[in-house]
């Protein structure tokens, strides 16, 4: 089946208190985009953040590293002003997930508290606006080792499976497949991203066609540190 | 504007010496799809490799393993059966890209030998069958550090770039972003699997609606040993 990737324009710069899930149902109304049974509806955790008055001052270089040193559970590399950290949501990432950019300048965005539960609460919402069941994923802009560029990931999940395991299924051959666990809100992350861009103002977009659910969480997709071999 | 992501069905298993292009020609139009101008052709590299001869005995775990090793440049990691390597390539990536699964009890699939060079041939076919402008991407399954799940990524590329570079571009505030290179055909690639699965059989998708073109190389993704900070 066909997937369409919608993004959802027309929603206003989100300020700290701000009621986003009423935002979204704004957007989506000037976007024309009518929610369907099923849809995963995409946000950057930009807005959430915002939203959630994850924002501080970081007035200069120095006080943005501090920041994110603050906010990092751990150090994991260092090199020139890049941090490599573990968050306390356990995910691996650049300078604990604070961000410049996007922001008003001497501020910076911080990752919500419980992304899992940000895309949970908004996601009640827009059920109860559209009447229709539905999937939210919280993204944020990841960089990965090895692979030059940075790719949008999963960092709250709502109504998804997070990983679609696939082990004991038989591929085309009628083989039985040994492993093949698929991080598939990954997936949807970086699909929402084509029609979202980076600096085009698009906090939003839906995915549609999938016809998944499940209860997965984004945390889910952290890596024990025992499986990982490189940390 | 609306992405779509088309699965092409009625692609039939793929044998060496196969015109892989032809075929795809044929899914196509048993799929009901018309290509149009910038559509992007994302193709397994299972039937690509399988098609230009890159399949292998390995009637057991032990064989495999010796294929593996010899496909891989060099090993980052070893853990029990698990091999990180780097490839020919440059990518990184779980035993060199040797594949067991969707193929014969006993064989094994290889990575193409240039998949980049793959993608372009079989581009020009399409577009010389089609009469439009198009890209192709060349995709494999790879596991990542840090996160549980597998993702789709570019291992091929023809007709776009790899990387779109969003430095010195401003962002939705106004503000001058730094440095944001985004990944975009490792999320083209993530977000076509998303149609294809991993059992479904589904070997090719067309996303539509991108817009971009360039003349990338999957291979530029690869970060430069002196980047990266975790080998």
């Amino acid at each position: 089946m066909t997937l369409e990737i919608i993004p959802v324009v027309g929603i206003p710069e989100v300020e700290p208190g701000d009621d986003l899930a009423s935002m979204i149902v704004t957007g989506l109304s000037s976007s024309d985009v009518t929610l369907e049974h099923r849809d995963v509806v995409v946000v950057t955790h930009k807005v959430v953040s915002k939203a959630e008055g994850r924002i501080e001052r970081a007035f200069d270089d120095r006080a943005y590293r501090e920041l994110a040193e603050r906010e990092a559970l751990s150090v994991l590399r260092r090199r020139g002003d890049l941090v490599i950290t573990q968050t306390r949501h356990g995910f691996i990432c650049a300078n604990a997930g604070v961000d410049r950019s996007n922001v008003e300048e001497g501020w910076a965005v911080l990752l919500p508290i419980d992304p899992d539960r940000s895309a949970h609460r908004i996601r009640v919402r827009l059920e109860r606006a559209s009447g229709v069941s539905l999937a939210v994923v919280v993204t944020d802009t990841f960089g990965r080792p090895w692979r030059r560029g940075l790719v949008d990931v999963a960092i709250g999940v709502s109504g998804l499976p997070s990983i679609l395991d696939l082990k004991g299924e038989m591929d085309a051959t009628g083989r039985v497949m040994n492993v093949t666990e698929i991080a598939v809100v990954d997936e949807i992350a970086a699909a929402a991203d084509l029609v979202m861009g980076k600096s085009g103002g698009i906090p939003v977009a839906v995915v549609r066609g999938l016809e998944l659910t499940g209860d997965g969480r984004a945390t889910d997709l952290v890596r024990p540190p025992e499986e990982d071999m490189f940390r």
